[in-house]
């Protein structure tokens, strides 16, 4: 729990960090080509392959994790190129804007902001377009709180020609995703989440079969551009291409000894339990979460529809101003309809109740008809 | 000065940080789309733009400095562009190599290495080559040791229809640069060098006539695209496209304070007496300064020939393991062929005379026909 100065931050991203991580990060700077450093990214990469459950080439980036998703389309991508991309919400959004951005043509899959993409559908454009050089995908939709069935959707891109992309920033490190056993071509991720550290580095991990395609394309990237991280990795120290950001790969240590300590199979329960306890909380109270269905429910993310009646804007300022509770309100279309509660990192679940506190308190003071402490009590039993 | 734990870091960036900096990285997390964060982000800015001298827009992204290189060629340069692109070290050539990463033509004004680009034969260039959308050059060529004439280039651009881009990566914030003085309209640094920040923000200044340019390009930029970034500092809060490395913004605030608290004109003067006076002391120990002449010298990074007979890596071996001081090799073409030592952020008068106590220590014990304490003594003339 964080001491009462601060705000207990329950956003989806960036996530509290733990005081051991905070304190790795006033360490003074090193050679980035040294052997010292060549060992903190050996680690590093070592550890975050464990927890990517996979044995594919994954680079670091300084950057956020918009980053990463350049260099997914800026390494596949060339002008006219048709890629399949699955949009519902913000973040599978961001895919298409990046596609058009590096002259890509985007097959337009849309479904509505709060559903999941539907793997038949997926499957039957896959069989209509020909030449579809890859399908982005949000594992994690973190604008809806909608997580997708990303393992159907790699059976069935395993069967054609074409590459799978998936972003899985809001939810790497959080829930269960075997990038090998998924067959996950460019699996991407962010430190700000369930890493528990700052903003600032961004994961990307490259298949064979990724890299069949980016060998031979004309790539529009530099900064982010692939090969140039390979050959970095294979010097002697292991190095990166530009000067990477210090402070945060010292965290990253961190925050990847705490995970592997804690297991990673534990991890994604407490998440799940997480999730869970902060949903039956809020069909307690009678609010309606807002995702169509609960088995796409996020386990990192709650996406609840803001009552009838109720301000979203007095409603989230209610928490931070009188009980020291910071959650997300909607974004774009959803904004003032929706709020969010992030639980992902290390929260656990004294900072799930503290924020259901918060939330029937303050729907309380908005004269918002609750039985007070139902919240409370139905997540308490998930925790026990 | 360090601790004995740690090797004092004279290497050209990343540069040692104070106490004070190192401290508030240890903050935790805050929204960075609310109130708070906007308030660090335009009193970052606004700072950062006394440091540039500039009044033009100003953004800052999260990356390391060739991010923001590459931001000022992708959204400057379509396929076919022209771009003179002066090269005379490591750095300057990258630019190069990122102009043809985006499809432009690189018009190859090649110097020495150890030189610097003649403004004569820039003017030449200009006149002789019909459509040059941009020319770039290296203020400071970290690679090299040389700080280029910028002002009598920015002369030469001003009268012609082209851009001046210039990467002062590794010199603003030490050195004396006018943005606005001197006419560049896109001027580059990053935060590992004068700014003493761990790497992982780069800055980047764009002027009205740059602003026009890239208005009308067909940019291939998502995670640097320069109106996205002026878009989000124009909301309220400001606010960036991308999630920002938090923890170094909380650092840059710390770091603009030092810096405007000294005065920009005494870290310029400091920085000139710490390069004078490790030149002196180079020259008084009968060693060859790498820049061809002594009015090309940097003011940050001062770059020596390796005497004949001495093997860099014992040199600088012996400097870090017998005196804990560590200097740069070479680059390239360089390598074991000079050493560099850096003199920027933070640096003072005791870390020049420690470093140059190791140079004198370690040549003497690798049979080197020094004068002991030669070195030192010149130095410190220097600084008395």
């Amino acid at each position: 729990m964080h001491g009462s100065d601060e705000d207990l931050l329950m956003i989806p991203g960036p996530t509290f960090i733990p005081n051991s991580t905070l304190r790795v990060m006033s360490r003074q700077m090193i050679s980035h080509r040294g052997k010292k450093f060549g060992e903190i990214l050996t680690e590093c990469t070592e550890n975050l392959k464990k927890v990517f459950r996979t044995k594919n080439d994954l680079f670091i980036l300084t950057s956020s994790g918009t980053g990463a998703m350049e260099a997914a389309i800026s390494n596949i991508v060339e002008p006219g190129d048709k890629v399949l991309c699955t949009t519902f919400g913000k973040f599978s959004e961001r895919f298409k804007l990046i596609v058009k951005a590096f002259g890509g043509v985007p097959i337009d899959l849309t479904f509505e902001w709060g559903d999941a993409p539907d793997p038949v559908l997926i499957e039957e454009t896959l069989e209509k377009e020909e030449n579809i050089k890859a399908i982005t995908i949000t594992h994690n939709e973190t604008s809806t709180g909608v997580r997708i069935p990303l393992d159907e959707i790699g059976k069935i891109v395993k069967k054609h020609d074409t590459l799978l992309i998936a972003d899985t920033i809001s939810s790497m490190g959080g829930d269960y995703i075997p990038v090998d056993d998924w067959k996950i071509d460019i699996c991407i991720s962010g430190s700000q989440k369930c890493f528990s550290l700052p903003p600032g580095l961004a994961f990307i991990s490259v298949s064979e079969k990724a890299w069949n395609v980016i060998n031979r394309t004309k790539r529009r990237a530099f900064y982010f551009d692939l090969p140039a991280y390979l050959e970095s990795y294979k010097k002697d120290p292991p190095e990166l291409p530009y000067t990477p950001a210090l402070t945060f790969f010292y965290a990253l240590q961190n925050s990847l000894k705490l995970l592997l300590e804690e297991g990673l199979d534990s991890v994604v329960s407490r998440h799940e339990k997480l999730a869970q306890a902060t949903r039956e909380a809020i069909k307690a109270l009678e609010l309606e979460l807002f995702p169509k269905r609960e088995d796409i429910c996020s386990v990192t993310v709650t996406a609840v529809q803001t009552p009838n009646g109720v301000s979203d804007k007095e409603l989230r300022g209610s928490m931070q101003k009188d009980y020291g509770v910071l959650i997300s309100g909607g974004q774009g279309k959803l904004k003032g309809k929706i709020f969010r509660i992030g639980h992902m990192g290390q929260a656990t679940d004294k900072e799930i109740l503290t924020t259901i506190y918060a939330l029937e308190k303050s729907l309380k003071k908005l004269d918002h008809r609750i039985e007070l402490g139902a919240g409370i009590e139905a997540a308490i039993k998930v925790f026990t």
